[in-house]
């Protein structure tokens, strides 16, 4: 799809504006059609509603249509290319598309146990999530009932819409589908912000670690740029690891040899994908303190 | 050597004194011969004392020939069997005898260039050290003068035999060769001790973790025996993991799915292996802080 | 009453054991000599247990006695001298000795409406609390039923005399009836203890202050004795003064002028008279955190 | 002195200039004569440093000439009003305007020693003051050399000067002389910002304390204001009250009776008026931290 913006899509006939809106809902260009005639939208949000709402009068049987038109996750069709391309970017950044052979058996079962009990492809808004954390909510989802889950599909596909939309329109009016997570480290020490302080972000992935972002505090004790923003935040486990020594060295702050405090990790998980999480570190050589803060 | 008391010591006759104390130094009877003229002790300090004097007076070439009765560290003699059973724990406790084939063409290329320089074997007070440290310090002490290098040499050997008489030397009367590691669980949601917090206490060589204490909270939030005692403080990394989860979730606490924090690591180095210790979490289920106590 | 021993008091005549213990519930001998038939009792505990069965049996109307023996608050009796020498010191230690005019005055008026309602004195084991606290409790007590204010009253008088037996009956076999107020400071700027703090223990009473203990930290960072111990702890309202400018500055640590933190004041309240109140600071001269410890 | 700004000041004829800012330096309208020949001024602290130019070159009779134009600190001039309306309303900014009795004998002996002393009057810029710092300044500097008083009487009367060329030129560019007082609280309970919380800021006079400003916390935990700003942060002792208690009362936190934590008072010092202070408190009802932020 390409970019385009809500004056366009509200002055666009109705060709254009199903062309450009088409795969907000995966092959599905009947849900921007219903929703074409409500044109014009004030805002991204009415658009939003106006297609969560052709889905809702659509009935069970397109629903289920719509449910099925998705891929299967780290399935035949995404090895083979034949999804959409918003499909493939969603999949590749919960790295889904680099699993080892085990994870790839693991997803393939997982989607067989799930389309023989309830006949769809598991549906999940990929973005709001970690590898790990997808993998939660397939063994939970597979309990539930059928009616829970064709409801559960449904409200993924709905927040896979919403990314979809706020990525595809420009403009400063935006749906609230990103989350932020910051930190901020103080010298307790000496009583300023602790600047040049380098940052590791890993996501742990069981015994696994793997970088997401690393970065190192400015003048204020704060990075340039949040963590992560921009994005819901994956559903995971985390862990922020700060080099209060390296920091502490360079301000000539007598130590223990070696020091008593190294690289700090700062374990923590997420749980809401649109939250703000501010993390900051209150470190001495000797002591210190983190939180979960706004 | 048998174990025995310093009264026992005292009474002896010189042949029993020397018989009881002939291991202290490695393979050199002399130093306790020499000492035994200064009895009675009345503390297990003057014994050794008297010890380290005869060590001083024997003069250079005879600490050599001290020096160069010890083994080499993770050498041949050792994997032969060739050293004292004291020696063999030593080596023990710091895991020398469990060396990668790495980490032991390490060891033997570091005792080469070590004879090679200075002209007797590297010896350290095992006790005292993590493998890590142990190899840290073997690269520092390469770079020392000679004469600095034989003064290090006999001030651990005095470290060695301190702890061999702490052992073999029974009664109440104890050299301050030990140290101890504590921790302790404040819950600061509810105000009180977390009690039933399990802790694993984690020796941390480079990106491996071999865990060293499995223990639990008691009701005041303190394990019943420290996590190390009776015993010098190996100098190196270590990492604590309190399982702050299990602990909330059993407390009925409202927490975040996934829980903001599970297990809580606190990563800390030990320095002083005669040393209290205490690294104490204080923590709710948002927030923790820890530092170094007494 | 004289110190004696439960040996003694096992191995007493009758007349002996009742006049050891007979004021142990104000001017009433007659709890003394029905517990003496259940002689020879293994604890104190079993002691105060008979005594308590004692008056449990009495029925209504010896309680109601006993309930009257007791002495007004602050009331007239006190200021007579005629109440026992227990009734005389206990109200000493909460300060109804030293009310100013309105003071007195409240109370008074209190006793009085007390008495119009429920025809007895307000009895209270003021050992357990400090004066804004009995008076909350006046107030709280005046709005209970008449059932319930005498059993209040019983449970006040059992919690009076497990004082006066502690008080008055020697030996190593203790009843849980003191309480104990702990602190502990320690330096995040170096990571040790702060020895040589300078403490004060402040009594709050609305907006004055008075103190209760002046005491500086040792070597440990903690103070030789218990800030509060050997009794139970008034409720109440206190506040920790702690002075860490000049601990600081004794350091040579660097510090703004005037330093940012100066006397750090922590103020908390006691709710559990038989409770373990630990109550730490851990501070830079930037930064502190305080909690309620075990 | 009318409201300005740098553009009207740039074009203004000299006597239209000279009359906006001839009392930037009390009674002296020599210096803004001076420095309007260096017009035009691309920032306000272009045209101060003109001021000081002017005010440096005019050498140490004309110098001492504008010290001797400043009145007494709370003097009998600002009783009987011949000052200028800057100083009225800086003196009264510290309180010098509401002194009690002997707090002006102390002025009017501190005032005449030094007159004595030095033959000019005490100067100091009121606005980065308390009255308590004011004595503490106007006691040291009577210990200085004449030399060296007469040097920190020019500096006081430069920073009167921007802070009064800050209040009387308007515009975007601003001189870096306001500094910032802010605070923020979290819930470590719920791990969320505590909105809600009532904060009473109060300045510290010895025993005494008046409140400065009383404020609520928004959603975010933070005040909608700074509890200071856009003038200097005057020098001095401060204490932030925050009520705890009412706040986890509302969010139905168990807590003791008493609570443990009620009012929580946070005790610290301003040393730089420019500077920014932030004082966060991360609270549960059993636990506090707080340091100096940014």
């Amino acid at each position: 799809m390409q970019q385009t913006t809500l004056d366009q899509l509200n002055a666009a006939d109705k060709a254009g504006f199903v062309a450009a809106l088409g795969d907000i809902f995966e092959h599905s260009p009947w849900v921007a059609e219903a929703a074409a005639e409500a044109r014009p939208f004030p805002t991204l949000a009415a658009l939003l509603a106006a297609m969560q709402e052709a889905v809702r009068k659509a009935g069970a049987a397109r629903q289920t249509e719509l449910i099925k038109a998705h891929p299967d996750l780290a399935g035949k069709a995404a090895r083979a290319g034949k999804i959409t391309a918003d499909s493939i970017a969603e999949q590749t950044s919960a790295g889904l598309d680099r699993l080892s052979e085990e994870e790839f058996a693991t997803f393939h079962s997982l989607n067989d146990a799930y389309r023989d009990k309830f006949g769809i492809p598991f549906v999940i808004c990929v973005r709001r999530h970690s590898k790990a954390s997808i993998l939660r909510q397939f063994e939970h989802r597979l309990t539930n009932t059928t009616d829970a889950e064709r409801a559960a599909a449904v409200t993924e596909i709905i927040r896979i819409a919403a990314l979809r939309l706020d990525q595809h329109v420009g403009g400063p009016d935006r749906l609230p589908v990103h989350g932020r997570l910051s930190t901020h480290v103080l010298d307790t020490h000496s009583g300023r912000p602790a600047s040049g302080v380098d940052i590791d972000l890993m996501e742990l992935d069981g015994s696994e670690a793997h970088l997401v972002e690393r970065t190192i505090t400015n003048a204020d004790g704060r990075t340039d740029k949040p963590l992560i923003s921009g994005r819901p935040l994956p559903i995971g486990d985390y862990e922020l690891r700060f080099d209060v020594v390296d920091y502490f060295a360079r301000c000539h702050v007598p130590m223990a040899d070696p020091p008593f405090l190294g690289i700090i990790p700062i374990r923590f998980s997420i749980a809401e994908p649109e939250g703000h999480y501010h993390v900051p570190l209150l470190a001495s050589p000797w002591s210190y303190t983190t939180y979960r803060g706004s």
